[in-house]
């Protein structure tokens, strides 16, 4: 697959690459990602250049603006990676009429493991004051459709249970809140993790006792899409 | 009071105060405070300089270096705002012996109510990645104290509710998402929001029955130490 890549800078800078394969990826998009995505959360976007991100994916500068012609386009794509797969994912499992419980409790499951085990702590990035500045107009309007998702499974489950209003917003901020508790969760325990997130979201809004049954509602709705995740919950 | 400040200053640097005060705040530390709040949560603490700082306050550079020696020392004193007043209030409330359900029922609307009716959001600094390199130690050691507190709080509640332990960070992490739900929630609905959040910390642990007792007593407990928030929650 590289070899593709490689021969394809070759015929634009004219250049070979400089070094061997250093970060995962099957394109070099992605090695570029998963490059920005380190430096942005280690070092912060700000003190972190386009020539080190080259740098640490052992590429010439030219070569990365081939990808992505500004710093913000490369913040864009990491954010979006963030909330695409879980939007994409959302309107499949909607495909199949769960109830809004059983909805609730998938989206969150699903959403968490995204955030928990993503190599790079990226959810991190959303507080940053510099990202009111970039140009990422695009990944909020997904990030607030995905959040008024949320809210209205709530909402109708809220309806059911009495529970006051005000608690309709607290499972997207539960699921959100997992960034917070990235750094400190061994890797083998973030899926599980995601799945108790997940009876959380529940809890909040007053459902207490059908969590077995969405539980295993959920293992049904992931692994029809990911069979790798079931045994991970 | 200001005055007294102004020559103290005038003493000290021979100069007198630049402009009239421009910040809330009964003394030149806590203008000087505020004014960093603003600029680190909105420009980002690496692109704040201490010189803009003292222009926000309206004071010369050397009159902050009076009271702030680095960036980092107002840094900290920023991040321990958010963090000592509650560890201050939880040990007043542990004299009054309460359960561990109002211990932490009482304790998430004090820490969430602290949290969302502050000026700035200075929650929205704790995941910044310079936090890392700053010399913050004391501050994260209270803040690890805090979380401790919540976790031991959480333990015995789970051990008699039965719902898996994994569990037991969850509320600590939902009062700590009120930074997110900050700029989204209007000033006058603030401590009430921090009234639900503490709600769902007892409902995340599998407590459901309690919660308008629990409820009362909060408001009990914080009525007995700052009345003007009881009609706030």
């Amino acid at each position: 697959m590289w070899a593709n890549i490689g021969s394809m800078e070759t015929t634009r800078s004219g250049r070979p690459r400089l070094t061997e394969q250093r970060r995962p990826g099957t394109t070099a998009r992605e090695e570029i990602l998963d490059a920005a995505g380190e430096l942005f959360t280690t070092r912060g976007y700000a003190s972190t250049s386009t020539r080190a991100i080259a740098e640490a994916v052992g590429i010439r500068q030219a070569s990365l603006y081939h990808y992505f012609k500004t710093k913000d386009e490369l913040l864009s794509a990491l954010l979006h990676q963030t909330v695409t797969p879980t939007l994409t994912f959302l309107a499949d499992l909607q495909q199949a009429d769960p109830s809004p419980e059983q909805c609730l409790h998938t989206l969150a499951a699903f959403d968490g493991a995204q955030l928990l085990t993503s190599r790079w702590n990226l959810g991190a990035l959303y507080l940053m004051p510099e990202l009111r500045e970039a140009r990422l107009a695009t990944f909020w309007t997904e990030r607030e459709r995905l959040r008024l998702a949320y809210l209205d499974l709530s909402r109708i489950i809220l309806g059911a249970t009495g529970v006051a209003d005000d608690a309709a917003d607290l499972p997207f901020r539960l699921v959100e809140s997992l960034v917070n508790m990235w750094s400190r969760t061994p890797q083998p325990d973030r899926a599980r993790l995601a799945g108790h997130v997940a009876d959380a979201c529940l809890r909040v809004l007053g459902v207490t006792d059908d969590l077995p049954a969405l539980r295993a509602g959920t293992l049904h709705h992931l692994g029809r899409n990911d069979p790798a995740r079931v045994g991970r919950l």
